[in-house]
C-alpha cells in the first residue's frame, strides 16, 4: 500500500503492476463536436473500462497492492456504486471475497451490477455516517481489508494511471478536465499531469447542487457534503485530507456546472459520439460548453468517467 | 461507375478511392457478451462511421467516381435516413449540391441530420412509387445523377469495404451477420467474404415484419415491400436485381427476427458495451440471441450498421 502522496515512481510502478488486468481505454476525438465549440476535444473513454467506470484502475491497484494474508480476507467499501463494482470485480479476479456497504438510494443499475460481480451487499442509510459505521461492523466481524474509495494513495495512484495514459498520446494538452466527487480521479489526474505532462492545467467539474469541493478550496476548509441535490450521482461524496492537499497543491481551478448544462451535454455525447456515458462524466463537456471564450482553440482533454447511466430513466425524458 | 458485379479487384480499388475519406471504424469484442452468449463475437461499430452508419462508405464511392462534369451537378436520392445523411455528406466534403427525397414519416432524427449537411430536401409520401417519381422530376431539372441507395455496383462496391476490413483484423470468422433492407450492406459483405475470406459464411438479419428478401430468396422471386412492419427503420426497402443475384450466388441464408428480441439485444448492446445503435444494427445480435446452439463456440462477425438513434424515443419504453 502506498502511504505518502503518490510520487512518478510510484505511479509508474502503480501501471506496471494493473496494466494487464485494465483495459487501456480509447482517446476519441469527434470533428463535429470540435466544430460546435471551437476546440479541439479529447475524449478518455472510461466508460470503456472494465466495469464501465475509471473505477476499476484503483481497486484493481488496491487489490493486487495487499499482501498474501489480508487478500484471503478479501476486502470491504462503501460506494454510491461504481468503486463497488470495481472492487467487486477486482475481488472475484483474484477470487477473494467482496463486501460492499450500498446507500439504499442507490441506482438500480449499480445494485445489479454489484450483485452480478458475486459481491455480498449490505444496504445503509444514504449519509456517510451510516456508510461508514455499516462497514467497519463487516470488517470487525470479517478482517477484510477496508478500501475506501478515495481516501486511500493506493487508490488515487491507481486513478492517476487514466492520465498518464493520456498523456502519452497527447502530451501538449492546455487543459485536462476531470469530474470531482471524492476526487480520487481529480487528485490522481493532477499527479499525473505534474510528473508526465509541464504544461497540462488541470480543471475539476463539479455540480453547482454538490459544490462542496468548490467551496472547500475557496474557504481553504473541508466541508462536508450535505444533502447534495445533483443528477451527477457518482459526485455526491466530500473531499478528505489526501485529496485536499493533493488538490491545494496541483489544482489549477474547479468550475460548477447546473445540471441542465450536463444533461445537455449527455444528450450531445449519446447523440453525436454514439457513446453511453453517465451524468457524472458528462458534466466535463458542460465545463467547456459554459466557457467557450476559455477554451477556444485550445487542446482539452476530458475524462469521461463512466457509462453506468440508467436506460430506464434517460434524464432529458424528465422534468426538472 | 461500377457496371458489373463489383469485382476483387473492384472492391481493392473502391477501398484506396475511399480510404482517406471514411473512418476505419473499430472491430470491437467484449468479454461479458461473449460469456453471456457462449461464442466470440466481433462488432463492426458502423455506428462510429461519418454521418452514423455505413452508408458514407458507399456514398463517398459513389460521388468519387462521378466525372467533372456530372459531379458539378451534385448528386440526388431517395432514402429512409442514413443513405440521405451520407450522401449530402460526401456532396458537402466535394462542394457539389445533394438533393434529398425522404419519406414525410422518417424519424425526426434523420430529417436534422440531413438538413444539417446542407443538403436540399424535398418530401415524399412513404411509398416507393412516390419516392422515386418525385426524384426523377428533380433528376430531371437539376441535372442531378441519381444515386440509389443500394440497387448500384458503385455503391455495393462501397459498401463491400466494410466487410473487407473486417477480414484484415479476423480471417477466420465462421459466420458473418448483416443487417437486409434493400440488401446492399450484405450484397457487398458477400463479395468481401468471397474474396478476402475462405470460409466465412454470410448471413442476413431480416425483420419478421419486413421479410421479403427472405421470401424473395426461398421463392426465386423478388417481392416488394409492401406495409412492412418493423421498429429496424433501416430495413423497411426491397431487394434488386442486382442485389437478389449477389445473395442467390453467394449467401448462405437469410434469418428473420422478431422486433422484441431485436430490442432486447439493442439494450444489452447499450448496456453492456456502452455504445449506441439503432435497432437495424441490434437485430444482428438478435440473431444469435434466437439461435444459441447454431453459434455455440463459433467465431461471428456481426456489423452495427448504425448509430442513429432517436434518444427521446427508446423501443424499450414504448409498449408493443
Amino acid at each position: 500500500m502506498i502511504r505518502f502522496e503518490p510520487s512518478k515512481n510510484d505511479i509508474l510502478e502503480t501501471y506496471e503492476r494493473i496494466k494487464n488486468l485494465i483495459h487501456r481505454t480509447p482517446l476519441l476525438t469527434s470533428e463535429s463536436l470540435n466544430q460546435m465549440f471551437g476546440c479541439m476535444l479529447y475524449f478518455k473513454c472510461e466508460n470503456f473500462q472494465k466495469a464501465g467506470a475509471f473505477k476499476f484502475r484503483g481497486a484493481s491497484n488496491a487489490v493486487l497492492s495487499l499482501n498474501k494474508n489480508d487478500l484471503i480476507k478479501g476486502v470491504i467499501t462503501h460506494s454510491s456504486g461504481n468503486h463497488a463494482a470495481a472492487l467487486s470485480l477486482a475481488a472475484r479476479m483474484k477470487n477473494v471475497p467482496a463486501y460492499i456497504v450500498m446507500p439504499n438510494t442507490a441506482p438500480e443499475i449499480k445494485k445489479k451490477a454489484v450483485a452480478a460481480y458475486g459481491a455480498k451487499i449490505t444496504f445503509s442509510e444514504p449519509t456517510v455516517k451510516s456508510r461508514e459505521e455499516t462497514a467497519k461492523k463487516i470488517a470487525d466481524q470479517t478482517g477484510a481489508t477496508f478500501i475506501h474509495p478515495y481516501d486511500n494513495y493506493t487508490i488515487i495512484a491507481g486513478q492517476s494511471t487514466c492520465a498518464k495514459e493520456i498523456f502519452e498520446e497527447v502530451d501538449d494538452l492546455d487543459y485536462l478536465i476531470s469530474p470531482v466527487g471524492g476526487a480520487g480521479l481529480v487528485s490522481g489526474s493532477c499527479l499525473s499531469a505534474y510528473h508526465f505532462s509541464n504544461r497540462t492545467k488541470v480543471i475539476g467539474a463539479e455540480p453547482k447542487g454538490a459544490d462542496d469541493a468548490f467551496r472547500s478550496l475557496r474557504d481553504k476548509t473541508i466541508y462536508p457534503s450535505i444533502n447534495p441535490n445533483t443528477i451527477c450521482d457518482g459526485l455526491l461524496t466530500q473531499l478528505c485530507d489526501k485529496t485536499y492537499l493533493i488538490l491545494t497543491k496541483y489544482l489549477y481551478e474547479i468550475i460548477t456546472i447546473e445540471d441542465h448544462v450536463t444533461i445537455n451535454a449527455m444528450k450531445i455525447i449519446w447523440q453525436r459520439m454514439k457513446i453511453i456515458v453517465e451524468p457524472s462524466s458528462a458534466i466535463t463537456l458542460g465545463v467547456v460548453m459554459n466557457n467557450p471564450d476559455k477554451f477556444r482553440n485550445k487542446k482539452v482533454g476530458l475524462i469521461l468517467s463512466g457509462g453506468n447511466a440508467d436506460l430506464d430513466k434517460l434524464p432529458w425524458q424528465k422534468k426538472f
